[in-house]
């Protein structure tokens, strides 16, 4: 398994530009390396992990984040199950399921990260030797990614679908995978979006990432801090009316609950304020999380604000900074939830799983 | 005139330490000098503005913002009447007046410093010679200058009358004289609360010059990102229940709109939405700008949202940025509009010009 989350994708146009970050997470023979998207574009480096914990780890630092983690974790896995390829059967097994808990517990929000695991982890019974287990693992793995991609495929199209050609976009922080397959299917339905990111510190994943993959494949993007949000949304913007306001989320409980980078919230109330939709890409909402109080809100170190790119920003007299990673948007503020089977009312988001696979509504031109 | 905006202040405790960023502005001999606040904590140097050109450049330049263009502004008067005090009564008035003309346009958004210049304009008649025609004018401007002291003295009183002993506040920016007025205030009446800043970029005067100020007055101050300051006001944060948003004003229409710095609307959006109270401090309302239509609206470079303290951070392939300078708070959103004849409620700011000077309701111990 090499280059976990590159590859040929489908449904979208051969002309549009694949962005680097797409092959961000690789498997190599005894590593897994992973892009550091902490300094991305300004340096483009490679953390090299030699075991399940060295990956945890990257996860933990931000080396990668936003759907990276889900490619990292499935590679994590499948280097654990090789290094241990020599050993009996139970010994993978027991060593894959140790690297599971620990890579799906690296980070608590985002909850996709442990469902990949635990698919990979259902697999683990009944082969004869180590290699046989370790080749099992590999596989699924693979599987799983190509899953989750196709997964970020239909949720493009059915959020593509929402908007019309021409369409300003606001969103917040990195989308990854799901933006690039937004773009994507835009540009085979022969649609093209006009983006304004927030910068989104303090890891300036909107600055860095998100900014240069849609300047990647060719889109307009337009820079703004995440104060500016508001501004944008507002009707004394100079940059005209905002379509809508489109972010990733990390988890969605099953009582509409947005659990989305830091910032997103605010964005949110203020598109409510001035009657600007807003839609939430996620591929399914939580089944083990009913209510917003089931998940857990990661708290990062608060030294993370005080500074910008390891240069101190604060005042040295300044000794306290607060950075909880994401916040909590209540679904009276989001219009849609879009997911791999179609778009739903946040209220009603939990009816994607007695679905026929169509959403709520009719979304036109999706899939 | 030395020191235009330091010296001894009315009705505050001795034990509360004077911040640095209160001494800001000087007058020497042959130029005004600048406390440079784009790079202030972390370097303390002064732009030396030789000329009124040279003090408006250093306005527009961001050397000095917040009340600092004020002090700056009568300073720039008394140094062009200075060095035309050789020449005729009429020379010096008309370099005076174009002088004004001139530091009163530096930035178009806050109108407090035209009112201050055109109250030492007011007095340009009748000298006899250039001298006295110069030392009536730099009179004034120091009179100007302890008058809109005094009136922030007053302004704090009032805001701290509204606030609770232990209160946590959300402040975005840098309320300048404001603020120190306000901490000094409720220091005054036995009070002290506990301030939550947002960084503010671009320029992130919250990271340096408000938190900075806040500790060196001994008050305890966290720091958050922009994006943060809807999570802070929600139901959610780890920091407590907030009391109060509390902001300065660069202008309030008489139909109650606010314009302050860009992030500010997000703020008193999202506190709105979680039943936060926001209080705006300013002196008065602008009689001038009877809706919000009447306001003109900074837009800077964009370029200045692409980097941080002159390091670039966003990904080389983005052209674009947008920096409106402030953004625009309707009425509904704010709670009291604190100024230094009391607080009133947003859509019936106008009364302050036909009040007996105390606001729209008794608020307790102030002045």
């Amino acid at each position: 398994m090499r280059a976990v989350n590159e590859g040929a994708h489908e449904g979208a146009d051969e002309a549009l530009p694949t962005p680097l970050l797409e092959g961000s997470v690789r498997l190599e023979d005894g590593a897994v390396l992973l892009l550091d998207r902490r300094v991305f574009p300004h340096e483009v480096s490679w953390v090299v992990a030699r075991s399940d914990a060295e990956v945890a780890d990257a996860m933990r630092a931000m080396v990668t984040q936003s759907t990276g983690p889900i490619f990292a974790a499935l590679a994590g896995l499948a280097l654990t199950a090789r290094q241990h390829a020599d050993g009996a059967p139970q010994e993978v097994v027991a060593a894959v399921r140790r690297a599971g808990a620990l890579l799906a517990g690296a980070r608590p929000t985002n909850n996709s990260v442990g469902d990949a695991v635990r698919a990979v982890l259902g697999v683990l019974e009944g082969e004869r030797d180590g290699a046989a287990v370790a080749a099992l693992v590999e596989r699924e793995a693979q599987g799983q990614a190509r899953y989750f991609r196709r997964r970020c495929t239909l949720l493009g199209q059915h959020a593509a679908a929402l908007l019309e050609d021409g369409a300003l976009l606001l969103t917040h922080c990195w989308m990854d995978m799901y933006l690039i397959e937004f773009v994507r299917a835009a540009h085979a339905a022969g649609k093209r979006f006009r983006y304004v990111a927030t910068e989104t510190r303090p890891y300036l994943q909107g600055a860095r990432l998100t900014a240069h993959t849609l300047a990647e494949m060719g889109q307009e993007v337009t820079l703004v801090t995440d104060g500016m949000a508001a501004a944008v949304l507002s009707p004394y913007s100079a940059l005209g009316r905002v379509d809508a306001l489109v972010t990733a989320a990390d988890r969605v409980s099953m009582d509409g609950h947005v659990f989305n980078k830091v910032g997103t919230l605010g964005a949110a109330v203020a598109a409510h304020a001035f009657d600007v939709p807003y839609y939430v890409l996620i591929q399914a909402p939580d089944p083990l999380s009913p209510t917003a109080g089931d998940v857990v809100v990661e708290q990062r170190d608060g030294a993370e604000v005080l500074s910008v790119q390891g240069v101190r920003t604060a005042s040295p007299l300044v000794a306290r900074g607060y950075y909880p990673a994401f916040d909590v948007t209540p679904p009276r503020y989001v219009t849609r939830i879009v997911t791999d089977r179609g778009a739903y009312a946040a209220e009603g988001v939990s009816r994607y799983f007695d679905d026929d696979g169509d959403g709520d509504e009719d979304v036109g031109g999706a899939g």
